[in-house]
Order: C-alpha cells, then sequence, then structure tokens
C-alpha cells in the first residue's frame, strides 16, 4: 500500500492520477492533495477520498474558510504550504501534476526527503535538471516520469545496453497548428489554439504543444531523465499520437510504444513504479485506425524547438529563462493580450536580454524566475502601448 | 570467436548470412556449409571462405566431382550427409537456413550434440516444436529464431514479465495477392505469385506468403518459441512490412519491433546470439515512408491459416502433414501442374486422410512425412487426369 501526495488534483493529469487512486484502492491510498483556486472540485475530491488528512490551496483565505469546514484536514496555504504539505504527509510517493515553475522547488523537497517522485511537472527538469539529478544521487528516492513520450522511451530503453542506442525518437503531433505555414499563425485565434488533434490536455500544455515549446522541454527533459545527449534525440511529427515515442538501435530497428492517447497508461506506470499495470482505459486498434502517418519536422516552423535546444546548450539558468518567459508569454496569449506569434518573439527576446547565470542554485533560480516574469510583462506591456 | 556451421549457404537466407559472417571476421569463422544443386554458387563460396573444411551437397555425383577439386575440404552428402558435417565440424552454431522438413533431423542433431541453433528453417519447429523444446531441456544447446517476426517479437519481449503480455501480434504483408478477392484467386499465375509486395525472398517461402501458409507456420513456430497458446496470438496485416511484429501488454499499450525489410538485420541478432550487432542496411525512415497501413485480418480470405490453427489445436503428426502436404502443393503450382486455390484443396484434402499419431517420435514424422509426400503426389496426378 503506497500513500500518495498529489499536486495539482484538479488539472487534467491531477483528475486522472484520481481515477487510478480511486481505482486501485488495494495499491493506493491518498493522504494529502493540493489546488490552486478551483476550491469546489477540491471539495469533490475531499468528499470523494475520507483518507485525506492534508491539503493545500493558494490563499489564505481559501485555506480559513476550508479549515472551518474540514475540521480532521489540516490545511497549508501557498508557496510555502506545497512544501510543508510534502514534509508533514510524508507520503510514499509525491505525484507532482503541478504546472508551471511553481512545481520545481516541491520537486526538490521531495527528493531531499527521500520521498519517491512520480513527475508531470516538466518544468522541474527544464529549470533545474541538473539539480534535480545530483539531488537523486544524494537522497533515496526515485524519479518516475509520467509525461507519455518519457514512459514510452523508458518502456523502449528498459535494460538496454545504452551503448546500443542511437537515437531516442520523440513523437509529436504538430499540435492545433500544423497544416498552417507560418505565415498563416498571423491570425490564429486562442479558441482554434486549444484544439489539439489527439490529446485531452489543460490549456497550458494545448498552446505549449502549438508552439511545440512542449516539444522543446521534452527534449531537455529526456536529456535529463536518460542522459543521452542533444544529438540523439531527433523529433518525428507524427499525426495520429498513438506513438508515442520510440528508440533506434544501432542495428537499424526500432522499438516503439504504442497505445490510445490516454494519458491514465503514463500515469500508472508511474505509480506503479515504472511497471505496466492493467488500465481501464480503450484499447487501440491499430486495424480499425487503418493508418500511421509521419512528417518531416522542421525545427524553422517552429523556432520554439531551437529555443530550447539553444537554452539547454547554454545551460545555467538559461532553460529557467527559457521556461519563465514562455509561461508569461502563454498566458499572455490565452488572456488575448498578445498573438500567437509574439509568444516566441518574447522568449527570443528575453533569451537575449537576462544573463544566464552557471551552475545556479535552486535560490538562484527562483530569482531568475521571478526577474523573467517581471522583465516578460513588462515587455508584454510595451508592446501593448 | 564462433565457428559456424552453415546449411543451405546458397538460398537467400545463406547468401545473407554469409555477407554477415564475411563482414564480421572477427567475430565469425565458417567452417563448413551445406547446399542442394547449385553447386556453382556453392564453389564461389568455397573460393571466398578459405576457412571452409566440410561440405554437404544432396547427389553422390557432385560430392565425388567436388572431392577431385577441393582436395582440403571433406565432403558429405544427401540427408545423412547433413547430420555427418554437424558431428564432424563441431562448430558453436549451427545456422539452419535449410527450405522444408529436410531442415527438420539436423536442428534435432545440432540440439542433440549441444550446439547452439540458429534457426530460418521454421519447418523444423512447425512440425517438431515439441520434440525441439524437449531436447533443448535436456541439453546445453540454444536456441535463436531468424525470421523476422519471432526475432521482434524476442526483442519486444526482452526480460519481461509475461503475466503482463496480453497478445503477440504477428504482422502479415499479406502476400503478393493482398489486393485480390478469393474469387479473383481462381486464375493468379506463378509469375504473379513471386512478386511479393515487401520482402525479396525465395520461391517457396514467397509462395507461401500468398497463401499465408507462412503466417499459419509462423503461429506455430511463435508457440514453441515464447510458450503462448493460440489464444494469445494475433495476425495483423500491414502493408508496408516495417512493423515486424508487436507485443500487447495488459495496460493496452504495445511494444513494436520497426526496421527495414532487410533479413540481415534479424540474422545478425540470431548470430550474436539475440544481441543487436551494427548491420551494414540502409536507415529506415519513417518520414520519407510518410505511412503505415493496416488492415484487418481475415482468416476466411486465408484458409492456410487456419488449417495451421487447427494442426496445432490437434497436435500430434498433423503439423506434419499440414507442412509436407504444402511443400508437394507449393512446388507442384510453381511447376505450375496445380493452380494457386489448389494448394489449400490438397493440403485441407491430406489433413482429413491422413490419421493423426499423437506424440510421435523423430522417426513417426519422418515416416509420416513421407507417407504424407507420396499420397499428395497421387492426388495431384488424380487432378492432372
Amino acid at each position: 500500500m503506497k500513500q500518495i501526495c498529489l499536486l495539482g488534483c484538479t488539472g487534467s493529469i491531477g483528475e486522472q492520477t484520481l481515477d487510478i487512486i480511486y481505482k486501485n484502492p488495494k495499491d493506493f491510498t491518498l493522504i494529502a492533495v493540493s489546488c490552486g483556486k478551483r476550491i469546489n472540485i477540491l471539495k469533490e475530491v475531499l468528499n470523494k477520498f475520507n483518507s485525506i488528512k492534508y491539503a493545500c490551496v493558494s490563499s489564505k483565505d481559501d485555506k480559513e474558510a476550508l479549515e472551518q469546514e474540514y475540521k480532521n484536514i489540516t490545511f497549508f496555504y501557498g508557496d510555502t504550504g506545497l512544501k510543508e504539505i510534502i514534509i508533514s504527509s510524508k507520503p510514499d510517493l509525491v505525484v507532482n501534476a503541478l504546472v508551471g515553475f511553481v512545481g520545481f522547488v516541491p520537486s526538490c523537497v521531495t527528493i531531499s526527503n527521500d520521498i519517491d517522485l512520480a513527475l508531470a511537472n516538466k518544468e522541474s527538469l527544464v529549470v533545474g535538471g541538473e539539480i534535480i539529478n545530483d539531488l537523486l544521487t544524494k537522497h533515496k528516492s526515485h524519479l518516475y516520469p509520467i509525461d507519455s513520450e518519457h514512459v514510452a522511451l523508458a518502456k523502449c530503453l528498459e535494460d538496454k545496453d545504452r551503448s546500443l542506442v542511437k537515437n531516442l525518437v520523440i513523437t509529436a503531433s504538430g499540435g492545433s497548428f500544423r497544416d498552417l505555414s507560418r505565415d498563416q499563425l498571423k491570425d490564429v485565434t486562442v479558441e482554434n489554439a486549444l484544439k489539439h488533434p489527439s490529446w485531452n490536455m489543460g490549456a497550458k500544455i494545448t498552446i505549449d504543444s502549438a508552439t511545440m515549446m512542449n516539444k522543446g522541454f521534452e527534449i531537455i527533459e529526456a536529456m535529463h531523465l536518460f542522459h543521452f545527449g542533444l544529438d540523439q534525440i531527433k523529433v518525428l511529427l507524427h499525426d495520429e499520437s498513438v506513438i508515442h515515442s520510440a528508440v533506434e538501435f544501432k542495428d537499424h530497428s526500432f522499438l516503439a510504444d504504442l497505445g490510445p492517447a490516454d494519458m491514465r497508461i503514463p500515469i500508472s506506470h508511474a505509480l506503479y513504479e515504472n511497471k505496466r499495470h492493467e488500465v481501464d482505459t480503450k484499447e487501440l486498434s491499430l486495424e480499425d485506425l487503418g493508418s500511421l502517418h509521419f512528417r518531416k519536422f522542421d525545427i524553422k516552423r517552429y523556432p520554439c524547438v531551437q529555443y530550447a535546444m539553444d537554452a539547454i546548450t547554454l545551460g545555467g539558468s538559461m532553460p529557467c529563462v527559457l521556461n519563465a518567459s514562455n509561461e508569461i508569454a502563454v498566458y499572455a496569449f490565452l488572456d488575448k493580450k498578445i498573438s500567437f506569434l509574439e509568444i516566441e518573439e518574447i522568449i527570443f527576446k528575453m533569451m537575449h536580454s537576462i544573463p544566464n547565470k552557471l551552475n545556479p542554485t535552486i535560490e538562484d533560480l527562483i530569482e531568475c524566475d521571478k526577474l523573467t516574469r517581471k522583465l516578460t510583462l513588462e515587455e508584454i506591456e510595451r508592446r501593448r502601448k
């Protein structure tokens, strides 16, 4: 029986994690959850899982209101609360399904307390992969990726001799605008950007898929998770999102992981410590599907992937600049304050405005994140005048 | 350094095996070869590989002529010669690339002499899978499959917990006539039957692909190699022969092996003891290929697959009847003595004419093979009158 603390319980990954925990009561007990501002959904979770003893929300007001209603639960709030809930609840596993830089410090706290980490928060590895890997060597905790691409790579790499690996091949749907030229991207709307062709996900990651910054993040994650260089990580456009990723070996053959576009499969794989477990989902029928399509990935079409590759090549705090400017720009686009193509323009500008700090500490990264957010917001305001 | 005896050195698999041995002289020495009647090709092999000390041919006349020309090589001939060459040459590995029932006894002799066996001769497992598996438990030898489908399955199953496997998925191109209805099969020619859509192989196996008896054989092989039941082995029609086979797991995800349609990849995998090794072949580019296609496998369209499944369900000597009647009927079709659809009619008739012997010995199978050949030839003559 594994005791679980789920950070980000009201998002897409959070909801699907709850589904797996609920359907496997002999394997998992949910003892702690966090959410941001979706208090009504949180209440449903608290009412459904009697086992929850700790909860964390964003604001102090929400915390105080909830304390009146749920006398048997200990509440925390804010960034500090995210640290406290991990330390107080002492779970066997933290599922980090937070979105954005806010997930980074909780990942570090989890590992530093010798607690296993199932990681959906890709920003943790993007901004601080070296720090996370360094902590993992010093502590007893294990890191289990949740991203479908990285679970696919883990399945294909399992126990394989790394010297026989030629390339990791990360597949990409190409996002909502994959059929548009760069010229046509000028006038795209938020509504259209949110229509992902194959996955049903949260708003932030759906926009990151349309710009393919998400794929850039996944390249960086793959480097930190599997310890391959940038030159051994390839992107393959694949329309149907059926091949979740593949490994090319030196004998010119590939192993590929295929399955339905259902995040509960990789989430379950992480919860069961990188092991397969039966998941209640629709079967994939290649016969019924009929065909799978592939296109050449053209990095000029998706500059955000180039920026991510530049950021990891530069190293230091540059991936943090990349991530923070992207976060702010994406939310500004979702708020209709900037156009779709301005997202990449703003990231490019920030990466050339903020000095890179090599070998940053956690505190350095928190500072860099704050500074980048401030400068990115100023840049957005300047553009709106 | 592995010393190799290659049985069937002038066929398609034989030639490609020679290519791998030739290109990896630090790993392999060819000490013994066999062929049937292609003496000119054999001479090229003997001249190219100075390391060959033993050779076997079909006829006594050829043997005696070769003995005059190659004084330093010991020659054997006929079925007995195939046993003698294994025992005399004492190789580390026998590559059995013989076509048909003739390969069965050499497989048994190899294993019984504690010699490793790389097996392209699928008939060995089809007719005597139980005997082969029984010999493997009693001797120190290892069996390495060469069929692309079984190498693919081995790669996907490697070290996996078998209880998590839902199905083995064997892919099939559908053969030369995959776009024809059963009605249209009535008048097909030998010339068209020999045009395989994706693989360049010998004549016998190309016809077996067109009838899909080849796939029926592969189902039986997979059962014996991987110890799964018939209900866990599925066939998937896949036009491009890029996915060589796949394993479906209980978490509804698949692992698939992909690669160019080049038999040197699976041959190399077998020669290197089920390990990947660099192969000098064209790379597979999914981008350039653009798409992969799948069709539902309809067993009514391919009765030979049903006959193979019936034969393995009945067990005993019935797979031997299946194989022998198929061999004779396929060669009769290649000789234009019968039509394409008569192949399956004749197999069906033989399976219902020859009594099944349960728990057969090697000698029982040799008898059954002889009897079936005789009765099949008689049936073919009857039809021609």
